[in-house]
């Protein structure tokens, strides 16, 4: 049932892995086609999805801005909807992915010396992509509260002042976010879940929501040890290592759920994961 | 709870209809956010939503291609997913609304001139849309056999060789396509029910789903009509009419899925309806 898509470029791609993220179900503690929380819902998905296209073709385009102005107008577009900040991880790992799907062969190596290659520029426009929603992020390190991402654009001077690239800011992010060690080490989970997303069998939206399971059990989330600690982190965690299946999953979803523990960073994972299983020809 | 959508062009809003109207639960014999059939799946219409975009973002470049031409990349785009036809007839409205918006006021009037003024050539590559893709139509009318759009570019041809415009071939379609009778008129029903869906209140996909549900019980759908005949499809009107209220529309759900029954031109409609709302500020 496999169809070619010629027209599906890179930015195509990650739109629909916006898509699909939030299409499997159930993705425990997240917003998913069956599930909406009173203040976010799916269909801010589909609108964050359609409004992160113009930032995403951005990225695309081997003429465009490069990946800071890419991903801050990519996140400009994403906040059109009343529902707040919808994708802004998922969006910090896909640009990087879409610009080298864009400029050759989309592997572990180039997405590093993609990052690797960010100017202070690209940092600049990564703080001002904090002005346009409210994310959850943890204290910057000691010393370091001029580069408090809250700060927006502020935060963005900061480190323009200091002469610091994107890459460095991700390094600088690394203990406690689990997006910027993914970036600074080339996507290693993204891929290794994506060569097992092309294994897997069964529809799209099913096999987003195993891989979202396995990555959940395989590390403890970032978000969550950000909003709720450490302990709640590692349990998660261990109860999503514990799940058999995607029943057993559906229960630990209701859990989180009503302890609103919204593991965001592995939806990021898993949303990087299937734009990569869709570059390699993922069926839908 | 309304949030400004500036980045949110005509062709973003059109995309973004096309996801919403899927996402509205329960429309009775059609696929939605809970709802597939074994070989047509939701996510295959998200797939459709974003390889439709290219064709919808030449309907909204001045200096694109025009009507016809659009539609055809629009079509060629949403092919590549493995359910087959998933949006024709939506993108069949939505193309000449797109192109409205675009180049003034998105109003009935304006729309049915956009209609008129299409060219032969526009009616030559509505034809070619038809071999991207299996699409159900009627039997062509009496003595016009070389027009069968399911002979698809030889159709185009023998339109062509007549000096049929696209708003000719709509004429001359109008006694058994919705969608044709509709475009002749500017639209009427789906600038109607835009309008009842922004007086509506609630979230999106419920407005979606009680706009589809109006819509079934005031016509009969003429996708059913071709494919199981008149008297079902007033059936299937007359029991939409019945409906109070959604959990109503989730009974009649069930009876037609089981039955095979699938009111595809009032999904369209709905479709178009929604991309009118979203352009007139419908809240997501």
């Amino acid at each position: 049932m496999s169809t070619p898509r010629p027209d599906f470029g890179p930015a195509a791609h990650a739109e629909l892995a916006l898509l699909l993220e939030v299409a499997g179900t159930p993705k425990p503690g997240n917003v998913d086609r069956t599930h909406d929380f009173a203040d976010l819902r799916f269909e801010q998905f589909l609108a964050g999805a359609v409004g992160g296209r113009p930032g995403l073709d951005a990225a695309a385009d081997p003429d465009g801005p490069g990946v800071g102005r890419s991903f801050e107008r990519a996140v400009a577009g994403m906040s059109q909807q009343a529902g707040g900040n919808t994708q802004f991880g998922c969006l910090l790992l896909l640009i990087p992915l879409v610009r080298t799907a864009t400029t050759g062969m989309l592997s572990r190596d180039r997405v590093e010396r993609v990052v690797e290659s960010t100017t202070v520029d690209d940092a600049r426009a990564f703080f001002m992509a904090f002005d346009h929603v409210k994310v959850a992020v943890g204290d910057p390190p000691e010393g370091l509260d001029a580069l408090d991402a809250r700060r927006g654009a502020d935060a963005g001077e900061a480190a323009a002042a200091r002469g610091l690239t994107l890459f460095d800011v991700c390094l600088l992010s690394v203990p406690g976010d689990g997006n910027a060690a993914e970036l600074v080490r080339g996507c290693p989970r993204a891929f290794r879940a994506a060569d097992r997303m092309l294994a897997d069998d069964g529809p799209a939206p099913d096999r987003v929501a195993r891989t979202f399971l396995r990555l959940l059990g395989d590390r403890p989330d970032t978000l969550v040890r950000t909003e709720h600690g450490a302990t709640v982190a590692r349990e998660v965690r261990n109860r999503a290592a514990a799940c058999a299946d995607l029943d057993d999953a559906g229960r630990l979803a209701a859990d989180l759920r009503e302890r609103s523990v919204n593991p965001g960073t592995t939806a990021d994972l898993t949303a990087a994961a299937t734009f990569v299983a869709l570059e390699r020809g993922l069926p839908v």
